[in-house]
């Protein structure tokens, strides 16, 4: 069975070393110094100045809401993982989606200033499928209307925008350390920021809001990581260099394959550093992707419907029209991409897809 | 050094054997066979309906306050872990604190009715240090004002009530597998229902709201357990008996060595089978606890004020008076308790204790 993602594992030896540490110190969680070591050196390879690992990729994105005091509407995209809205909905504001740039499938920061509305405190974009967004035009924007800026950054991992990391920019970014992702920690996560008061703000709410055992800051929840994820991250760190080779050579053999077909590639924004983390293809229509689709499920080879469904016609909101992005989310496959997928499984998919 | 609790750790080879079947499997998390198989076994051990594991014990707290749609007043306890607090505040509703009873240190029932107003949605209660609330009277309140009601059930893994888990009172039950914790998965949690629907509600709220991968039934999160916590579990659950033996041999040694002291301890509820979780003692004023808490950090031993503060003194709320819970929040101490904890160190301990 090829399914869209595989879990990138190192050796279990290496995890199992690097967990005895905790064995030895008998520490399993509350900042141990697996997690400590390992945000260290994610700082040093991003160049970033506060990161933070956390449970999972979303409860960043909710801490950073609570933690800038967001109220009323956020702009945000349709074009996304469900996380991005949902940790919206859950933090009683409103989502107002900006549909997307047809070609970059980024949210189309043309059209975000006709969305403004007084209620509105924030812009949460994701860079999608690591494609950054058109950072600066949003910046400006931000600047101008007094709003913060969130980057759901879930894809991002390796990703450089004008020399620096993607994370760099916004006033919070967020990552997911899921297992399908590059980098992984099995479930985890982090969020990213150079500002040092909501930095701080962010790491107490993530801790329950303790200052030490007996004092609190203020308010929190649990987000913590554990050393038993920690211990993962370590492992994987390792091999980091082998696994962005192994997704360039993936997505070469897709490039090579698919260069005669019909179907469009995603379009990567200019002064781009990207990581090969999906290879999504959009067809003509949505028939065209459900017959592929089949083709391939008869073969035990299943690409994901990725963004699916478009965000703003989640059955819990009120509707907005996103067109764009309704039209791609119906029209648009992730392929099978991860360290290792045979070049003749490429090539088999290509050729379906080409003779769809 | 010894701390109030020493995390339990199985023999690291059993660990890697279990998680030995997510490498062989390729899967981490998102429902993988060791956090079924968990389930399996702990609905078993436990005799409850529906369990679902968490990736920690705050957050089936939040699902479920969402999940019920609770609004307004929750009324709850101020002698708990800030978790049972902030999960109603981070949540939108306000924490209405009902003093405690002063032997049994759980949220006194008799209080309760004249603390709800038109604005009361919820009780949500904590089982103190794995003492069980009045759990009948509770609900028979609960039942005349059409109430719904949550156990912080955190301290309680093994605890039976009249001859059935603890865990099967109330409309919903969480518990928290934190490493500090009898049975733990490092990080990790879970909530318990014997209601269908409403654990139909949680179980989706607790995985972004997806029906499958292109549906979503609602709004949710992600509090998904991952399989590096799940083989955790599975590897501490193979040591059960050893675990309760060890801590109840410890307790025994406190009770012996503690029999003539002034200090004055827990009270459990009649018809309990108990855990053995922690060893509060209560001290008559705050001062003699800080003189043996000095001693006996000078001696590297550190027992843990818990819980302290009383929660209705949180920073972030407005202040509600509760007399007993803060004054024994200052006077209680919980004294190191764990597995393997040497006999000579609880008699030196106790000594101290009452020698103050």
């Amino acid at each position: 069975m090829i399914n869209v993602t595989q879990t990138y594992l190192p050796p279990i030896e290496e995890y199992r070393s690097f967990l005895q540490r905790a064995w030895d110190a008998k520490w399993l969680t509350n900042r141990g110094q697996l997690v400590k070591e390992l945000e260290e050196k994610l700082i040093a390879y991003l160049g970033v100045d506060n990161l933070t690992l956390t449970t999972n990729g979303t409860l960043p994105l909710q801490i950073a809401i609570k933690a800038m005091e967001l109220k009323g509407e956020i702009i945000t995209t349709p074009f996304s993982y469900v996380a991005t809205t949902s940790s919206i909905v859950w933090e009683n504001c409103k989502p107002v989606f900006v549909d997307i740039h047809p070609d970059y499938l980024t949210i189309d920061e043309t059209l975000i200033e006709a969305a403004i509305t007084n209620d509105t405190s924030a812009i949460l974009a994701t860079h999608v499928f690591g494609n950054p967004c058109n950072v600066e035009v949003i910046e400006q924007i931000a600047r101008k209307h007094n709003l913060k800026v969130i980057y759901d950054a879930a894809h991002c991992f390796g990703v450089n925008y004008k020399g620096k990391s993607i994370f760099d920019y916004g006033d919070v970014s967020t990552c997911s350390f899921h297992a399908t992702k590059i980098f992984h920690t099995g479930e985890g996560g982090c969020w990213i920021t150079n500002n040092k008061e909501l930095h701080h703000k962010i790491y107490y709410h993530h801790n329950f809001g303790h200052k030490n055992q007996e004092e609190f800051l203020g308010l929190g929840t649990n987000a913590k990581m554990s050393e038993l994820q920690a211990a993962m991250g370590l492992a994987v760190f390792g091999h980091l260099d082998e696994i962005f080779k192994g997704r360039k050579e993936v997505v070469g053999f897709y490039d090579e394959y698919l260069k005669d077909s019909p179907v469009r590639k995603l379009k990567i924004r200019e002064n781009t550093e990207w990581n090969y983390h999906y290879y999504p293809v959009i067809f003509e229509t949505e028939e065209e992707l459900l017959k592929v689709k089949e083709i391939l499920n008869s073969q035990q080879i299943f690409p994901r419907r990725y963004f699916y469904p478009s965000l703003n016609t989640l059955p819990y909101l009120k509707e907005q029209k996103c067109e764009i992005s309704e039209s791609i989310s119906k029209r648009i496959l992730c392929l099978p991409l991860y360290v290792g997928l045979d070049k003749r499984i490429v090539e088999n998919i290509s050729k379906t897809i080409s003779n769809g």
